[in-house]
């Protein structure tokens, strides 16, 4: 019995990390069809949002079942608890990437904005957090959980300027206004992703030391204005 | 062991349903501060979040010990599994309040729009999904959680009637630009308060019919364009 529960909860962590790829796949590929104002890419990241769904669904149903299953001791139950968070900041993720390309195809044919560098810089620095939060889990390795952490007010920041620059646009150009209204939409999914990144780092260290960072980090944190 | 059990059980339902209560006031609180342009309210919801943040780190952590703790027949596995997944979507739907109270709180000063009788039936409408949606959870009802689901569209109707109109009015106005946005990201928050209840009646009907409903209803709707 312990061994059939050890490969399956071995199968259910490689899962998650398939579905953990496709998402990371999703968040580019939408950020790319942006700055490309690509109405391909953008549909293809909405045509991928089934494949993610199914995924969450499963590892969810296989989760639980490990459950009562395994009668598991707390070293692995706390492992699988891990995978069911992780389960759902990912799919969310993958929501956070349909939004994006959605938002995209809305603004396909409206003039380009002299915002689009910000947003690259934004979009690059909330892939590289999802990437490092799931390494960190991959590699159990908490110091790069830390790092994650300590790079979230960078998208924040990111994001408090992007609101500005935004709100200066439409006010002084109308023409601007339903590209602007989506960008900001775009640059909340951006921040929300990097939000997501930040809770699976905190469940990595909470995972490895025990220590509960969960929402003391938001606390402290002044809000970004969005 | 098992009179042990069933007592947590019981215990942690109730304390989820005190957290409920918590965040639905919350919710109404926050919709308030907005239609008064209440400084004061909006600060008192922000002001709770630490609270609610609070009940849900105790909720997932005993429920996680249950599952360790009872070797838990099917029906409380389901239960438990049903507990941990409300216990996110509400704390989830504090934040979304929270966000609601902040920008009330960018908009104190700004000029009332035209459009606030739409956003309070907008309001309305996810206050009474989120209240029908526990209702059902309580009362075990899957009738009650069916007509929240499909309730679920109007709201969405709202939030796109809103993108359209606070788009005519900042093209046509570029001193509701500040307001305009705020009020987008407002009525994003609010559509996400609906889609959360959503879920949790989604939940409901699996817990008592094992219906997997999540994503396939989402998955047919056309997108509101937000």
């Amino acid at each position: 019995m312990q061994r059939h529960f050890h490969e399956e909860l071995k199968q259910l962590k490689n899962k998650l990390l398939e579905m953990s790829f496709a998402v990371e796949e999703a968040v580019a590929k939408a950020c790319e069809a942006l700055f490309t104002r690509s109405a391909t890419l953008a549909e293809s990241v909405i045509a991928g949002e089934k494949r993610i769904n199914n995924y969450e669904i499963e590892i969810d149903e296989e989760g639980h079942a490990l459950f009562a299953l395994g009668q598991p001791m707390a070293v692995d139950l706390r492992l699988i608890t891990m995978i069911l968070k992780i389960n759902t900041d990912i799919e969310r993720m993958g929501d956070h990437a349909v939004n994006i390309a959605e938002k995209c195809l809305y603004i396909l044919d409206e003039p380009p904005l002299k915002i689009d560098e910000r947003f690259e810089k934004m979009a690059a620095a909330a892939q590289k957090m999802l990437r490092d939060a799931l390494g960190a889990f991959l590699k159990e390795d908490t110091d790069l959980a830390l790092s994650v952490l300590k790079r979230d007010d960078e998208v924040d920041d990111y994001n408090a300027a992007l609101y500005c620059e935004l709100n200066n646009l439409m006010e002084e150009n109308s023409k601007t206004v339903t590209a602007g209204m989506n960008l900001l939409m775009i640059s909340h999914n951006i921040e929300r992703i990097a939000d997501l990144a930040n809770n699976i780092a905190e469940d990595v260290i909470y995972w490895k030391q025990g220590r509960e960072v969960r929402h003391r980090i938001h606390m402290d944190k002044p809000s970004a204005g969005m």
